[in-house]
């Protein structure tokens, strides 16, 4: 996979940022050909930069599936190769312990040796074949939060209840095109009309949840449901690197009163705060983001912003009356 | 002049950027050798872009000058040539109607033929002899103030009154080199350290500068000074270019309650607005910004920010208890 071939998958005619399509996609469960839903059988790649990643590790722990799902962590730094990769260059002798690998693309080369595209992540490993079984982004956290039901913690919330689920799917679709991947649309672009377009519907919806979260505590009420969870990964994202780094400089989130409540909200309740890593995030984006090669000039980190007001007091309880943040339906 | 000799003589061993100096710093005055004051006979080339050129231009139409020195003016997007330079490409033709040049260089080079630096706006120069006499943006509008003052217009402030003189010559000081050129010093590092010290001092000077103005209508009391354009051409170009093109992303200056009051309360005084550009700003910094050459890739404009803020009640009257934001002792 060279540089060009890459930008010629992913930047259509006119300039816009199209993303790649998943390559492992079967999903979990009991029918026939899904893969098998079975504690200690899968390792969850996961780069802490990355936002589509973030959001399965985010669920992981609300659910407690830490001990049932391993997690092996590539570097927010890209490796300087003639294609896109991720490195394993956190761990000891930069190996990731349990599939005795380098580089991700390694993985999805052993799976399918005709795999062109950028290895991403997260993907789940299945330690058993030694192979690539699932990368879809997408619906990750669903599987998670369904049909790896048997394994949650005790008292694990619900975080995609039944009768929420057509509303949580549309909006869900929503936000990954205007918001989720809207920032990569604005970032990515390499035309002037479509990073404009990208950008007009991302704070068009940024501010119509910002009137939602007026007097809702969370996107569809009083609980934290999936669609939060993705939510938060690119808001908790926005201002240390998109503002910047992707052009997305109408307005910092910390400057919108109910998102940066709502985002503080999350930041401080265990599974979102304690999985962030501002320090990856912004390497990552300001030093080493890039879906082609070639970037070879002096980067600098910039220093900003103060993230010490993530622990600030955000008074949204009062919109709930409830002291829980999660449905507990089970 | 290439790009390495250039980078050679403005970056430092540690990585940080050390401004060329000025090339032609003879006064204007009465003495034998200063630049004689005449109307009619100099043209100052400015690029709206560029604040060490805005703000000649601030002073130049504050006290009624433009009758008496003409104005050339550069496009905001440098040219893509070999060597970094200014292009009359706004005028007809391509070419300044008086000067007949359509690179800045060229009169650099006119009058001085071994002249090896960039060359800069603002430059003076003396129509009678076809040569550029003055780019001392440091004391150029203190010329303006001083000797200049036989052709200010009728009822002119005094923007750098005699009792001030010393505070304002220090102040001035301390402004340049924290923040005109800090922020420049903030964009042009390249070394991560370098860098970090530049950002440092910035946000130190302008948290001091905050303090201050919390019970200052201006710089140095109820009149604006010569010390108040420097600091303007500085703050209008903050949020829009140096906040992220520059990596200057601690705080932006409209978060900052009484910077942002006092920059809206110049902003909103003539001489100010009128001569500020932002579509220019944004286009040089997101665009153009190079002291380097050697800069094709594709550039996308940042959208934001949105600059209709600038014209918003600033209720800063109060803190003065006067009508008149300028000092007039004539």
């Amino acid at each position: 996979m060279s540089s060009s071939t890459n930008k010629a998958t992913e930047i259509t005619s006119d300039g816009s940022f199209n993303r790649q399509k998943n390559r492992f996609v079967t999903p979990f469960g009991d029918n026939p050909g899904d893969l098998p839903v079975e504690a200690g059988r899968y390792r969850l790649i996961w780069c802490a930069a990355c936002p589509w990643a973030h959001r399965s590790v985010i669920v992981r722990n609300i659910l407690g599936l830490e001990n049932v799902i391993s997690l092996g962590t590539v570097s927010p730094m890209r490796p300087r190769l003639e294609h896109v990769d991720w490195e394993f260059s956190l761990d000891h002798n930069g190996v990731d312990p349990v599939l005795g690998i380098r580089y991700l693309s390694e993985i999805y080369k052993k799976t399918d040796s005709t795999y062109a595209g950028r290895p991403t992540v997260p993907v789940m490993v299945d330690t058993k074949k030694n192979e690539a079984v699932n990368n879809d982004y997408f619906k990750l956290t669903n599987y998670f939060e369904t049909v790896w039901s048997p394994f949650h913690k005790e008292e694990a919330p619900d975080l995609y209840p039944i009768h929420l689920r057509e509303k949580i799917d549309s909006l869900n679709d929503t936000i990954f095109h205007d918001i989720n991947n809207g920032v990569y649309k604005c970032g990515f672009a390499v035309s002037q009309e479509s990073y404009e377009q990208a950008y007009d519907s991302l704070f068009a919806r940024l501010d119509e949840l910002e009137d939602l979260l007026s007097n809702s505590r969370f996107l569809l009420g009083n609980f934290i449901t999936d669609s939060d969870v993705r939510l938060y990964t690119t808001l908790v994202r926005f201002d240390a690197a998109y503002y910047t780094a992707f052009n997305t400089n109408r307005t910092l989130i910390r400057e919108f009163p109910n998102l940066w409540g709502y985002v503080r909200d999350l930041y401080q309740t265990p599974g979102f705060g304690d999985t962030t890593d501002f320090d990856a995030i912004k390497q990552h984006y300001h030093l080493s983001i890039t879906i082609f090669t070639n970037k070879d000039e002096v980067k600098i980190l910039p220093k900003g912003p103060d993230s010490t007001g993530w622990k600030t007091e955000h008074n949204r309880q009062k919109l709930s009356n409830q002291v829980e943040k999660f449905l507990y339906s089970k």
